[in-house]
């Protein structure tokens, strides 16, 4: 029996047992770590494997209408001049002339100090700032008050208005503090900075030879396109699928692996007839992403959809929707599902001057496919299933004693280990033998762990806290009474039955997949 | 029937085959390509993930004492000062002056062009020089016999001496022909360059944001190496197993995917107790890794062991034996098996001031480790087994008929395609049905291709061409005659006979692993 207890800082115990049982890592940590990169453990990159594993099986292996992908992260300039991404992949960035701290515009928030005074007058006394938080209003209010007494005024001060900087006046930015030194003056004009790693391709280093580590891997499923047709009888609809690393130079990397500097796409461009009906398949691949992530463990309750605004769209964009993950630091994006017209194959079919068009047998003409593209960081899944499946519980044991157990509900498919085989004691040979054997059968195929050390009751506890969604320990029974049984125990209800191995097998066949 | 004949020029028949059938594609091909760097199509893509995978479940999740990692590509600029490659990892490079052309020093071969008169003296008349390739001396050979016709010299020429850029002595280099315009006297002396691809992270693009992309993964397992130790649950000896791409800025990137410049390793650090045998070790791992690249079909005929000569070695290395496979262009090393030391770990612990010590149990005392150390290159295991693979074969059929057939003779752990399920008749519905159930019941499990598409005999030979190990063919026996069995047809032997479902599932999971 149990009752799961929602921890009060979640993120903190999902960060720290990430940290203590070797699923993640900052990168480079004996060197004082390196701000946006993190590193996967033994079990972190299990755990990651096997998200990638069941997507490509689902996405591509499962499917007959789309192929897979690897295309290279380094890719010829030219192709982020035609995606639009050396001109407009940017974040407006101020810099702090004295401190020579720098922050992302947009969540820079700052707001006018008002005080309305015996006279019935309101007067903009002064301007604060604050940098985005999960209170960032509070602070700005806080730091009006502080200004207000600081210049010893009277008055009634109003309410501040947060904005962020890209709405500041030009007459406002020399008026608001940095945050760095509190005093105005120092902070200058947003300006666009371009988000894409820059590098260097060949014994130059001069502007012929400047090149970008991808910021996404969709261009690659573009700039392949022809040669995808050409060769894998294909034929509308079908889709074109990659999962590979990105680079970001992101200003303020944050929310641990949420957004980092490095991270692993999987994106699928799924190609459309001109006159197809895009909408149809919007919904359906929205549908789709969230029964996947639905077959993965992510729960309906944390799923959310947000249609962007009309007007917010770029202007070849049909739609997008992005799928919303509940986060313990908010909802957030997960998926992003976006009907993208032709803009991109256009593009790269101007800028080579190969056209990028296909042959329609019906009407006899040439047409450039239209895309939907759902594209999912598997970073963001991984943190997304550790959040979701964190817990801790009491658990009243049969004596009536009570004790904390902390348990990581992670689905079958992409749990690090499958199954944890535990002889009852570890100088029984004929337990330990019996163990070895079925050990041995299932980790042909299955990711599984040996464990003979400690009670029987302290190993269950540190498989739950790992997501092992199966312990099977070999008892007495097994070898003293008829039918060569196990004790199968699950991790979320505790229960315990008896197994053979043939339905153990059944069971992981068709629990992992 | 068949006899098998070794294509005139395999190299170029198997890029044709890359190309043709999409497993390989130059990158942004649209653009002109990108000098070292490649796409994986849809049949690479799987390819390359078997390889993966079969290395992952071999090296990692079938054993009990190897952990996986994955750590950033772009890591902590220290890692690079303490692992050495920042002053170290350099090739040396010639520029043209005239040409702007540049070449690394080790493939540009020169030779004193040396003519004995009528007097009996020898005489040196001036130098021919040569890039490297499979006739280097020939070349030089008949540039000097050009060189004493162009100059009218008299006498007999003697036979040149070809030494690579890095021997020319300055009073020569003066006197060496640029390879591009045939004239001396504009090529410099050779200088190092760092051939690790550098970029800026954050806002800053000054010297304090200077990173690196890796050029190796095995960093990532030293510094990761205490995390590991106190999260894991290991004891030595153990090791811990990454893949991921790597970066290396290549002069002369060339045999197609050999030598690229974006390339994806697979890499192990097996660390072993100071006072252990680390000969023993060594061979360990030699054999282990030889018996892995059979397991996945490279055959025995083409590899060999080459050990790097003592005088050759850095100063802290035991002994490097490379695995050599006979490519088409030559005999080259496939997987390094290098025993370090404990280099890495001391570099590091001293670099950061945490010391990467373990404490020995029986002796009371700390140590750092030393490490064996296994590299392989996912793209060079490929192109092995594509070159491996490959043959074009004069079938005769009952008939007596001749044909050609493309086979690759890939192993069904790593074939793109385990199994094509084929109807014998498109439009007969009970085939159609039977064999749409099959293939069903197989793609949950496996990569499975269903063709209906032209005669049963073109069918196969697709298969055969993109190394397919088996095609089932439901027929009206399948669907007429009891025991629901089908036409097993074997790629290499061609070889039919009657299969049942089960038959074959127990068949695939026999042989896929």
């Amino acid at each position: 029996m149990s009752t799961s207890v929602p921890p009060a800082n979640l993120m903190e115990a999902v960060v720290s047992l990430a940290k203590r049982r070797g699923f993640i890592f900052p990168s480079s940590e004996i060197y004082g770590g390196f701000n946006g990169f993190f590193d996967y453990g033994p079990l972190g990159s299990e755990l990651k494997k096997n998200i990638r594993d069941c997507w490509w099986a689902d996405m591509v292996r499962r499917r007959e209408d789309i192929v897979g992908l690897e295309s290279s992260i380094i890719m010829h300039p030219k192709v982020w001049e035609a995606s639009g991404h050396v001109a407009g992949f940017t974040d407006p960035l101020v810099d702090c002339k004295v401190s020579k701290q720098r922050y992302r515009a947009d969540q820079l928030f700052f707001s006018p100090v008002v005080v309305t005074g015996a006279d019935g007058k309101a007067n903009t006394v002064g301007y604060v700032a604050a940098l985005e938080s999960e209170n960032t209003v509070a602070e700005l209010q806080s730091a009006a008050e502080a200004l207000k007494r600081k210049k010893a005024i009277q008055g009634t001060l109003s309410p501040v208005c947060a904005k962020d900087f890209t709405e500041a006046k030009p007459e406002e930015i020399a008026l608001i503090p940095s945050p760095a030194t509190g005093e105005p003056g120092s902070l200058t004009p947003p300006r666009s900075f371009n988000m894409m790693f820059q590098t260097n391709v060949g014994a130059m280093t001069d502007a012929s030879s400047v090149a970008y580590l991808r910021p996404e891997t969709a261009q690659g499923m573009f700039v392949d396109f022809k040669n995808v047709v050409d060769t894998g009888r294909v034929k509308l609809p079908f889709g074109i699928a990659q999962i590979g690393k990105s680079f970001r130079n992101e200003i303020t990397p944050r929310n641990f692996i949420f957004r980092s500097r490095e991270f692993e796409q999987m994106e699928m461009e799924f190609f459309i007839h001109e006159d197809d009906d895009w909408a149809k398949w919007h919904r359906h691949w929205i549908d789709w992403c969230k029964d996947w992530l639905r077959s993965i463990g992510l729960p309906d309750t944390h799923l959310s959809e947000h249609d962007h605004p009309k007007e917010k769209l770029a202007f070849y964009s049909k739609g997008t929707t992005d799928i919303m993950f509940a986060y313990p630091f908010g909802v957030q994006e997960l998926w992003g599902i976006a009907a993208r017209g032709n803009y991109d194959l256009t593009q790269h079919g101007t800028a080579s001057g190969k056209p990028q068009e296909i042959f329609d047998e019906a009407t006899k003409k040439k047409f450039v496919p239209h895309v939907i593209e759902p594209a999912v960081g598997v970073d963001r899944i991984l943190l997304a299933v550790l959040c979701a499946g964190y817990a801790e519980e009491d658990v009243t044991d049969e004596k009536g004693n009570v004790e904390k157990r902390t348990v990581l509900r992670l689905s079958p498919r992409v749990a690090p280990v499958k199954v944890a085989v535990l002889p009852l004691l570890k100088n029984k040979e004929p337990l330990v033998a019996r163990a070895r054997a079925l050990h041995a059968k299932l980790k042909r195929r299955y990711a599984v762990f040996y464990d003979d050390g400690g009670n029987i009751g302290r190993r269950y506890r540190r498989q739950d806290e790992i997501g092992t969604p199966w312990c099977v320990t070999v008892d007495f029974d097994t070898i003293e009474k008829p039918g060569d049984t196990f004790t199968l125990r699950e991790r979320d209800s505790m229960v315990q039955r008896r197994i053979t191995e043939t339905e153990l097998l059944a069971l992981l066949d068709e629990q992992v997949y």
